[in-house]
């Protein structure tokens, strides 16, 4: 028998939805694990993913295909340059080319779906406003919006049934606190990948805003990230 | 030269969106149409799509393929059956197993992104709050929500360059005005698909509520519907 609510978690596989499942997880939600292919390039995180949804023991895990390349615009997704070795003090000054247009809408949106279907009243997404990129869609007050809307657009809402809640455990985690909560609960954060544009073998660069921070993270947990990386000259061993 | 506004329209090929069109490009936008093809059973509305995007000189239209089948729970993308000669009164009273959970959400993200890479300001919805199926995602107050959250989810929404507009030129028309303004606009209906559970080519069943709220609709203008309907016994001719 399962008393657990349930709850759509966007699980991306990287450092912070991998960490935001299992504060879920630990909070005793019956956790259900959305994932999205999207046409990113580094496509080793939806492996990450897998990994990561087998080991928590979660029970659903859906990896929805959907094609963001179709209007463009990010250097996620189009040949744009991934920047690289960017300052700390310009990271999340102003908005990057790695933002993919409304993608947390977007996903959000299948995540309302989702939830709508399963009868869950809960969605977790793993945003975090410190230590970020500089996207518009990690901001609290986004994710507040997004929720009102979302208590108007379904069944739920016209019926005045229940309310749904987003949950954003990490938004106020500095990396390094997030890191030593994530610890706390058992992840092995060497099952999960955060870099925009790994190797082949899906090493991490070690020089993109996503590598940077995270090791920024690491470093100040005063912790070595057990993720495998290209060797670089100058990169943190 | 080209100084038009563009807009995004959503477009499912129905009387609604094809009309709700017909305005944005009477109103002086440059629209550019989007269509999903999300599994639904009567996916010869997307044929429709095109035509009129053809006839009407769209300068873009993108055909998004969305698998909403993932999560099921619609009569639309599920074998669950579409309900058939329901009286009027019933129409709109609940939601109906029609329902798909989210679409309009979904739909309007994927417009939402579209409008940031192109620059538009404007997205057009063909959602009508009278004469409708009961579904919580065609009601001006979660458009106005969805709106809010929007402006906080961009670009420009964090940079406070502009300010996104979602456009609902259909909302208080009953099906009967709706008709006769796509009508005075030129709009040959024939062309525009409606019908749920259509034939396998293309023909309206002409019991299924769209089907229902279609023909009032052309009933109430004094009109026949130009479009083909198989020909049932009790079927308005």
């Amino acid at each position: 028998m399962n008393d657990k609510p349930k709850a759509v978690v966007l699980l991306s596989g990287g450092l912070g939805s991998t960490t935001a499942l299992a504060i879920a997880m630990n909070e005793g939600f019956d956790a259900r694990a959305l994932t999205f292919r999207y046409g990113q390039r580094h496509e080793h995180e939806i492996e990450a993913a897998k990994h990561i949804t087998k080991r928590f023991g979660v029970k659903q895990h859906v990896i929805a295909h959907i094609d963001l390349r179709l209007f463009g615009g990010s250097a996620l997704t189009d040949d744009i340059e991934v920047p690289k070795e960017r300052p700390l003090d310009k990271i999340g000054q102003a908005i990057p080319v790695t933002y993919v247009p409304a993608r947390n809408t977007i996903f959000l949106s299948y995540a309302l779906a989702w939830a709508e279907v399963l009868g869950a009243r809960d969605i977790v997404i793993g945003v975090n406003a410190l230590d970020y990129s500089g996207y518009p869609d990690c901001r609290q007050k986004y994710i507040d919006a997004y929720q009102t809307m979302a208590n108007l657009a379904t069944k739920a809402g016209i019926e005045g049934r229940q309310q749904l809640r987003i949950h954003t455990p990490l938004i106020s985690l500095a990396k390094a606190q997030l890191i030593q909560r994530g610890l706390a609960l058992g992840i092995e954060y060497g099952m999960t990948h955060s870099c925009y544009d790994p190797s082949p073998d899906g090493d991490a660069c070690g020089l993109c805003d996503a590598c940077i921070l995270r090791l920024k993270g690491f470093a100040e947990s005063g912790l070595a990230d057990p993720a495998p990386y290209v060797v670089h000259a100058g990169t943190p061993a």
